[in-house]
């Protein structure tokens, strides 16, 4: 539907990623015709996932445009980490309600910067006019029969987390309520606008987890997905979480674990590992700079069963972010 | 950011979608795990492209789902036609303001009729909730080499199109004006609703045509950007514009060309072609049942000269589709 003459050419990708993401030889042709040309590489399989932002749903509209830029591929590049995919190429479809110069060049900057640490070259893009919303796709690529998938997991696999958990959520949560935004620590604002994905933790346990995920939605709905992918349950020992400074500062006064079990933007990975992998895991968390920590068991029994410290069973019943009332449903 | 509790799994790409796309050996995983996996063939290059449909942008409200399900993946296939690909892969990110059952069985049904008719393998999805719009991205296959550019026209090659010009665009220009909708042509809402990609005649220009694009922004902006990229101009010749049977009526009546000029939304190729090569055409769109027609030449002197039947210049403003004002910049 085109209603209006022609103005200007406004290519605004075009314009404002030019140069910003790093050139790569698999790329013939990027941005500027029908469609980018590139070349996979032989033997190994491509991942290709795809996630959409949208403002007032996944992202606060006051948000600056460099984290944006950042948290956007982020959270792309979090699903190819959970494959053990390495990143090669990404698309951005920008729908924008006006064309704001300082925004774009805000937004490229936060998004090439991040693409840059992982050589990830833009290839690709469209923009629209709308209600700010943007769409990622990001490829990689995985050696036939490495990648790590939701189905593997296995009766008496230990259940693995990178990093903390709940630090986004809580960080959300004290936004939306009356907490002064400068009490909020810098380091809950850091994990809610730039999540970091865990890539490197991904190409590292290739050929070692039997199942992978990343945690957006929440550890127990994510958690949930490799259950019913792999057919089997879990027992969860909440003691075992990993928090944060800021995160077990705020525990202590609320006695509320559900930010960290259920309020998802974590964007750490949540694997599965055979009994026999487990005594990597201090050489590989030490050599990744990154916790890696043991937070359950694959069960046969279907479900999830969850205990407390006192090893009664915890009752809260947020499982996860609801995948549509409320934001997005990942499918791939 | 994410902030209510998971009611219930709504993956609505995986419900509506399971099983309506074809199943292709070169898919390992498709929906459902946090990315798809896919084998590309070797010795071809993979053509990527993205575009975003918006509600009120690029589609009417009131279009049917069945006919925007069409349009959506219709728009993108357009785009590997261009570049001589061959059609393999797509993913759908999908924003809605609320999960509609009806709607989303019909928008299946369109998407994944035409996936059908050309072998395509939805891999991939997202949903998420806001204003209504659609970013389909689509990966298709061309030999190393082989791909049509914008780039290649040269001095003295012919310039053609595909099928008629205009019909789209006069269509929403009745729609928009007083013009009842039972009095316009059949054949032009279909035109507009239902754009068939030229992916047959994409595939028969490989290693014949200079250049090509598709026409989805209007002739005039989109050879142009042929010219740019090949740095060259060219003579177009106003009679010589196919028109269908509708459009001539409405032609006889206004004397305005525009629609076919500048009015986008047709999806047909424009290419160019050496001379040597200009032989073949007659007999290639015999063989494709699919009109093929001379409209201009390529020229040394820069920019695009329009002449009226009677040789003289033809002045209208009109170039094409504003790429950012009303619509969208396709950069890939």
């Amino acid at each position: 539907m085109q209603d209006s003459p022609l103005q200007s050419e406004f290519d605004l990708i075009r314009r404002h990623f030019a140069g910003m993401t790093p050139p790569r030889p698999d790329v013939s042709l990027g941005i500027g015709d029908d469609a980018a040309l590139v070349t996979p590489p032989s033997g190994q399989q491509l991942a290709i996932s795809v996630d959409t932002l949208v403002s007032g749903v996944h992202f606060q509209p006051s948000v600056s445009p460099q984290a944006l830029g950042h948290k956007a591929l982020a959270v792309n590049l979090s699903d190819l980490a959970a494959m053990g995919a390495e990143p090669a190429w990404a698309t951005l479809a920008l729908t924008l309600p006006e064309p704001d110069e300082a925004w774009l060049v805000g937004f490229a900057e936060g998004f090439a910067s991040l693409a840059r640490r992982y050589g990830v070259a833009l290839v690709g893009g469209d923009t629209t006019r709308g209600a700010l919303s943007l769409t990622v796709q990001v490829h990689g690529f995985v050696p036939d029969g490495q990648s790590l998938r939701r189905s593997g997991a296995r009766v008496g696999d230990g259940i693995y987390v990178t990093g903390c958990l709940g630090d986004a959520a809580l960080c959300l949560k004290q936004l939306q309520t009356a907490t002064p935004p400068t009490a909020i620590p810098d380091s809950l604002r850091q994990r809610l606008d730039r999540p970091e994905p865990r890539i490197e933790a991904g190409l590292a346990l290739r050929q070692r987890a039997s199942s992978a995920i990343d945690i957006s939605d929440g550890l127990l709905a994510d958690l949930g997905h490799i259950l019913e992918a792999s057919d089997v349950g879990a027992c969860l020992f909440l003691e075992r979480l990993p928090l944060s400074a800021a995160f077990s500062e705020w525990f202590a006064a609320s006695g509320d674990w559900s930010p960290a079990l259920s309020g998802g933007d974590d964007y750490e990975l949540c694997f599965t590992l055979p009994p026999a992998q487990e005594r990597e895991m201090t050489g590989l968390a030490a050599e990744l700079e990154l916790g890696i920590h043991r937070i359950g068991t694959i069960e046969a029994a279907p479900g999830l069963r969850v205990l407390q410290p006192d090893g009664r069973a915890w009752l809260g019943t947020g499982r996860g972010f609801d995948h549509f009332a409320g934001g997005s449903t990942d499918a791939g």
